[in-house]
């Protein structure tokens, strides 16, 4: 059987291939059907030449028809729900049902529907006019594609050709070069289908939307690194990653990495107290949620040591063993996890539940809680914060007060951070220790509630410092947040009124846009 | 005598040297009498050390104090403008008067008054909040020190202790350890004596200000990169700042970075027909202003073959040969500029001006015009744009339109990139053809002026697609847009009122803060 074609320059076409390769269902092990190609420089070439061209065409389109684009290719998705949900459930083992079907896919589309409002209304590029001077900026294209690495974990909303990256970089006006994720090529290529039919429907440059699926590492470096392309998105492991951003930064080339994530959370001794049964359900909840297979899933949790920790912990060690282990999203999440599982108790770390590959269709590892006091963290914060991706949570008992904020200033950067505490104050002056160092760590900072929840909103940050991701100050979910990542800034000085772009004008483009005019946010006209 | 004491940890104290260097006066070639310190890895590590207390300490401190300590700062630097302005003059050979004293020294104060102005209303945080699901952002500190390294061509204004970098790491809310440019460390010294007083005067945190003279480059590898830093900023030589670069990125470090620009500028041939004589006396000034050595200066400038053309080259080259050599900053500019124009002759660039060291106190060049056909230039354009930083200047003539817009596509980036047209519009179907690739390559589009000055105002864009800087989203002038570099994105999930900073309560905290409230830019309190 031959291989599935790439998108590349405006068409579906036998790709420049070094090899082939196939995905693995996680449900079952079985080597799936369609066959895809590993693609060549060649191909990689020819993409990037594509884009810029696309990325140079896109100047001269207009925000409505940007807009458009992301709001039929949202509705092409929702009138394609059910095969894409059912092709991501085969691909990945996620439930079809809510998580792929009604979640995650309504999340997608509903993505792309708010990037394109925020196209439409255009406050995103923060125009700027300073009328003494006569100049004024705004955020503006990068001039060459954003390339989208998309994750295994999230088929659809993180998806390199649908996902969040994908929705900020269009809505900056470049266009994308997607690489697939390998364990889901056919979800990827449905999704593709339909961002390629929107691009012709709405008479987007035809290299707006391209799909790779496969490529070698130097290729990768090559094309994050390549003069036309305009900036890289990368959500994934964090070793790929990081080559990634080496080869990037040497070439001066933006890119905004998702890397890795242990989501510290504190439960202090008040909250303990008060509310030990639900902060464990609560707890568990998330943890293995998914099989625990989220950017921020709650893999460490930090208690004072006591009675009633040694109760909740003996609680959530009943619940782990009696929750079923979820399936993984494939064998290489398995066999990773296993590894750092093996790592952790290597440096230390007691298993207090789980700990082996378990039994059921596909890949599966037992729920797995391991324990560490205070005393071994500090002595090896870097062994002991390791990643252990999947189904499995580490808990670190602190001897006392001293030590919960020793821990939370020993931790790398983080999505998020998490402090329960006691409803009535019982806990707020050890909380004004913990916050602190933990807010410095951390993008998103939670009182009382579990990370695993991200909402698409605008003071959303999922991001956070390094190695969370590679630069603090910007998020991948959210919007406008998202988007002016894929922007450059452009200031224009003395420019003719008729060459300034629309948004930078005197008469408004549109009546729901922001400007800043002389230090003041405004709807409306220059002078109004 | 004795080495100048640094400034470590809210002291002036004598430095942990590995040795000592002078300043060499560029009027007159003599060694200046000050001795300043070469600092070791010990310097390093106690500034680091107190510059990661004083940014704990820092986020504690209202910001009305911060307000008050970058105005009384400014207030003495007013106070001491002669002393300050005279020994800039002695250092840098950058006149008294209107330069030093009349121009740099005001913008510097200015400058950090602007910064206290943002600080104290507020609006720069980007207060964003979302009602529906509670969650809040703003930009916050970064949770260590920045460190700011100062170029040679602007002795106040991008000083590491009182430049633009300066002042927006501290209106950020973090504090800064400053290196002082080599070249002028007397400059330097009387900046941080006035800081460190406003620092003891108002209150902070005595190592909110630090100063270090010189370090060993691979110590300020270590600086960059150090797990407690916040993030750099860097004005100056390509080559250096790379390095920093590189051992910043691979730290994960944000590193803010101004490297190079020739700034092309183009001249097309109705401007030329209509105001010949006019823009060869403005481009006659900009580019030898003194003696060029500015971040903008106009490197390149791109001409269109004919008559008129070699008329007005012949009328530049008369306005070259006629103006005075201006005094270079130092020795060393004087040999790496003879060494880049050699490197544009042997490249192909015709000498039509000047090419020699030049007569006069200190150190001069004779201003030199250099000139190369677009064909020679299209076939080398990476060793034909060179920086030849100081009074140097090179033409390259387009044979046709044709090869004028693929030049504007050979550009790496710049700061800044211009036009001159025809003021009725004879020229306007070429600049439609020029402008869009050199939009790309540039931070600030300029119309018929010239990119020297750079006004410090909210729609500046002192900044440009690398090499010009490190990323091209970001400004170094203007103010909010250069302090948000030094920010990271705090997100606040679910966090109890009380524990939220001011920015992000219902009540505003300030009637002229402007706050994102469910999209809408308002000032007032949630819900007015």
């Amino acid at each position: 059987m031959s291989a599935q074609p790439v998108l590349i320059a405006g068409a579906w076409r036998p790709a420049e291939a070094s090899g082939t390769f196939n995905a693995v269902s996680p449900l079952t092990g079985q080597v799936l059907d369609d066959t895809y190609p590993v693609s060549t420089r060649e191909d990689i070439d020819d993409a990037l030449a594509a884009g810029a061209a696309a990325a140079h065409s896109l100047e001269d389109v207009s925000r409505e028809q940007r807009a458009a684009f992301l709001e039929v290719y949202a509705d092409r998705i929702d009138a394609r729900a059910e095969e894409i949900s059912s092709t991501a459930h085969e691909e990945t083992a996620l439930p079809f049902s809510p998580r792929v079907h009604d979640v995650e896919l309504p999340r997608t589309s509903g993505q792309l529907r708010q990037a394109a409002a925020a196209v439409r209304e255009g406050s995103w590029v923060e125009a700027t006019i300073d009328t003494a001077t006569g100049i004024r900026s705004r955020l503006g294209p990068l001039g060459g594609p954003v390339v989208v690495f998309g994750p295994n974990n999230f088929p659809l909303a993180f998806n390199g050709v649908s996902g969040g990256d994908f929705a900020a970089a269009i809505a900056a006006g470049n266009p994308v070069i997607a690489k697939a994720h390998t364990s889901h090529p056919t979800t990827s290529r449905l999704l593709a289908e339909e961002a390629f039919e929107a691009v012709k429907t709405v008479g987007l440059p035809e290299s707006t939307v391209q799909l790779i699926y496969r490529m070698s590492h130097a290729d990768g470096e090559y094309m994050v690194s390549h003069p036309t392309v305009g900036a890289t998105g990368y959500t994934g492991a964090r070793a790929t990653g990081l080559v990634l951003k080496s080869a990037a930064d040497r070439a001066g080339k933006p890119i905004y990495l998702e890397l890795s994530s242990v989501n510290p959370v504190y439960i202090l001794p008040g909250a303990l107290r008060e509310r030990a049964a639900d902060l464990a359900t609560e707890y568990v909840t998330s943890v293995l949620m998914g099989a625990g297979q989220f950017c921020t899933n709650p893999g460490i949790l930090v208690l004072l040591t006591g009675a009633a920790t040694d109760a909740f912990i003996g609680d959530v060690r009943s619940k782990f063993e009696e929750a079923a282990a979820g399936p993984l999203l494939g064998e290489g999440v398995g066999s990773k996890l296993a590894s750092a599982v093996s790592a952790l108790v290597q440096d230390g770390a007691e298993v207090l539940a789980g700990g082996n590959p378990a039994a059921g269709d596909g890949f599966r590892f037992e729920n797995t809680l391991l324990r560490v006091d205070g005393d071994a963290f500090v002595e090896n914060p870097v062994g002991l914060q390791r990643e252990a991706f999947g189904n499995a949570a580490l808990l670190v008992v602190a001897k006392d007060e001293e030590q919960a904020v020793e821990i939370a200033g020993s931790f790398e950067g983080n999505l998020t951070g998490c402090v329960y505490s006691h409803t009535a104050g019982e806990d707020d002056a050890l909380y004004d220790r913990v916050a602190p160092p933990l807010r410095r760590r951390v993008g998103r900072l939670l009182n009382d509630k579990m990370p695993t929840g991200v909402a698409v909103c605008c003071a959303m940050n999922h991001g956070g410092p390094f190695p969370a991701t590679g630069h603090p100050g910007f998020t991948a979910v959210g919007i406008p947040g998202s988007i002016r990542r894929f922007a450059m800034l452009q200031s224009y000085d003395g420019v003719r009124v008729g060459r300034l772009p629309p948004e930078l004008r005197d008469e408004s483009p549109d009546v729901g846009m922001w400007r800043s005019i002389d230090g003041r946010w405004m709807q409306g006209d220059v002078g109004s």
